[in-house]
């Protein structure tokens, strides 16, 4: 038996980036842990047509591991066909939004997220209301950074630093998110530099997969 | 030009009763309403996965209406592909639960929802959660009659009755939403018999679409 | 039959100014638009007092139009007598607020209104929060200028781009509301320079009356 | 210097109710407590037109009181004009449905409303959503009682207990509020009856305006 | 009968500013009002550790005074014990940080608070949350000063004046609400130099609790 | 290192219960959970004097576990001393209430609390309260059962049974709770009698213990 980590979007080094930051989570996992790039998904999942087209080869993709799988993660920070993939699935299904925010509200009263683009924040807050979690929101701040900036490590943590202080000290964050799959390698580093716990998404979503297998144990 | 409303299931009855339902505000518009039914679509959207499903065939089709479109409903009470067909198109787009809860909050202080089956309910729940309007919502209550069921109209008024007395007297209702598309046809007796306004969603939507295709007259 | 907009303030040249607005919807109406002013209303609607006070003489007036009434259009932004000109009038009843409020939540998920003074901003909160819509809010904030700076166009311009852009950019607004009923003439203008929707409430509450005459054809 | 407790409506015996009901209050308030009528309110505030129109008597009459006044109770349960006369008025305002609500809030986690009828529950509904605290609400229910029922004593005592059994058991309401200015009569029996506090609203009113004229004295 | 009003920390000198600000009020109070210092409690409460260990001697304390008292009152803006002793006493309890936000929603449609410290702030976050007013919340903002700075009284007032500013100003707060037992001195000057109403929580919770002993009368 | 889940009550037999409910997912976990009684703690957590009173004999217990602790777990459904022992441990803090709630949001829209006893709901509405997760609530409803009759097992489940099944169908929860540390032995039983998935609040925070100790893998 496995925990599926499924990329929705096409990118294998995505999916790598994946992998690398959930190793350590995986090593203490009663089940492996395996990451997926869906061939099938767009190269990055930026728009709701993208969120919403990406469900059916998903679902497809997901159904083809079912018979082994203890756990389904979905590694895109809009939890694209979360709600249709638990439909499909016997197993617990976790979205890496939800999962960061629900582990986000175990750490503080008010978490803030970092967004990398502001087009995605109406997504982010239709979801948080459904959620019915917005109380908890401090705020979803932007990077506004493109891919061009977003390959300068330099200019990225800054921007990460500048925006995660703004959310601690303008808005009152006592926790911060990570509003992407890709951004692990600068957790830690943004976690002392801010003194506020950060949250990466794919590594709260599979930790809570690790739980939520060992608590099938249970039941 | 023209309003195109888009039943997102492929059953063409359906979109034939849609189009009765409607027929009465196609009189009192500036421009034609055009009924589709989309080919591509499930022969009736019952799951997540049939509402995630339909966006992209739903996307591609108004694609190719967008040219002579004053504007677009999208007609299934799941409002599927809402936000991506928004993203999409320049002229307003209108769900048509969106607009049957809009419409309603005008009409009272609590809304009461008739829904088919208690599965979709939680699916609304979500969509009411994400559109901020909880706090106006009485309840969402299903009727829980199969399709053999819903092919016998007095058994189907019969619980209509019953499910609106039960949203009216327990639960505070000063509105009704019929949640389904295809309940046109009982509107009006529900409302005489109930004493209470009753909204069908394919209508208010279509009334919507009539106003914006005005609105966009001044700007 | 005919949609009445009621200027509950006794100044023609508002009247006049929301005639101009509505213009072009009235074009596409299939019904007359006549914009009244209420002769016993206050010169302006600023305090509590006067939005209460011209209840009275608005259901007055109102009750003279009823007869060849399709809809009625209460149009000062503080939406007085919405409530009791439902109750005594058989047919829709719009509020430029609510309707304003209700557009621009299918246009985008968090609106800003901008208010002409701070002053008002309490009484605006306690009508979002009776409406249920707070968390649809991201904020509303005054242009703090008195009559004599409202006269100056460009200044008032000015700081309607300045208010704009703190809405946008510092609380995530992505769709601006007009919070009084005299600033139609900046609209365009706005939502060119801040690329942000702008809707002006009474244009999109004459939009929805639109709307509701046409629905009340299917009723 | 007085406490005036101003009757919107122009019927003097539910004046003289209003002040049975405070007399134990005044025997502890620092200042007298007065009850007044208003001779030009209605005989009865039933709908949202008697609502808004007593605003302007109101204020007129109390700008009448101001000079000796340490605080103005409205006693009627739709705080008829309430934001108004704060506006007006230098000292303390104060309305019954209000300070019912605070003085349940800290009596018990969730409180119920009994109303005389239920349409008056909407208006309740939009009072405690513009208060922002629906969600302290268990439920606002009717007696449904016409003005000859009222007159029974022993029929309104026997709805009151069933209505409040169904918000205590049904809707798990730690308090009760009566939710008319009328009831005083019967709520000890109705506490001891049903085990649970029970806030008689003019009573908490005047209550919290003695408070209030302490407070005055430390500022 | 008298009204108790604990200070739970044990600093002697707090318990006297206390008794200096609620003075006035003790005036106009029809039973006396005695303020107790918790020999038994720490030397201030600042972590939730203290919030939480205080309750039992606290708890001890009140039994003892129990059988002449009209009313107690919590003199910690944690609202220590609050629910426990509400449980244990057959007399009003108030808190003096409930006391200050319900006495704030009669002043002005949203408040802010103003903190000692940032790291109370989650607390009070969660305290409001349970209070079901968030929305009703401008924001709540630190002084950030430390006990050497609190001890200058220029630089404290200062730092009042800029966050007060900043709640008005930006945050849109229209009262504000000192949020600590040892401010009352700054109350009055922060009133006149901020223009808006400022909220003295010892102060609120007094008020109120003289109002309860009057109720207390009535019942 | 270990996972110390901490019963705050001083019955061993409800922590050998909560040792066998957990035992499975002890199986699964990267390190051993240990349960403790806490000695200090009273007999049964009743009051909210009992909740208060347990926090600092529980944090000096905790303080005593905290070099080997890889996590704790507070076994009381009243979650006691959370927000106190995440001040003073630098592990992940676990409370079975909030765990259970967060775990319930991934398994179903609304859910439902089953409660021992009626007088505990309070405090139950002012966690979720501060939880900001009350739209999320179906209902929390009491098995009303003494202590007498819970040792009659066939009669504590037939209310279970019944009030699961009013919370599915008259409160639209979608799963349930168990709002108790002592009925793992009826969870498996009463999720395949209702249909409902049913979450154990001890299993549910043991395995998001187990993820966290994961998660802190990564970071």
């Amino acid at each position: 038996m496995t925990i599926h980590i499924i990329n929705p979007n096409s990118l294998s080094h995505v999916t790598d980036g994946i992998a690398r930051a959930v190793a350590p989570i995986a090593a203490a996992s009663p089940v492996p842990i395996t990451c997926h790039t869906l061939a099938d998904g767009p190269p990055g999942i930026e728009t709701q047509a993208h969120v919403d087209g990406v469900v059916a080869p998903m679902l497809h993709f997901a159904r083809g591991l079912e018979t082994d799988a203890s756990a389904f993660v979905v590694a895109c920070f809009s939890d694209p066909g979360l709600a249709a993939l638990r439909e499909q699935s016997k197993v617990p299904v976790i979205g890496i939004a939800e999962a960061a925010v629900l582990t986000a509200m175990t750490m503080g009263q008010r978490f803030g997220i970092i967004s990398i683009l502001s087009k995605s924040i109406p997504r982010h807050m239709r979801y948080l209301g459904a959620m019915g979690v917005m109380d908890r929101l401090a705020a979803d701040l932007p990077l506004e950074l493109g891919v061009q900036d977003l390959a300068d490590e330099a200019r990225t943590f800054a921007r990460l630093q500048e925006v995660g202080r703004t959310l601690r000290d303008g808005h009152g964050a006592e926790v911060l998110i990570l509003g992407c799959a890709g951004m692990a390698a600068f957790r830690a580093r943004l976690e002392t530099d801010l003194g506020l716990r950060v949250v990466e998404p794919c590594q709260a979503a599979a930790a809570m997969a690790v739980g939520r297998v060992a608590l099938a144990r249970a039941q």
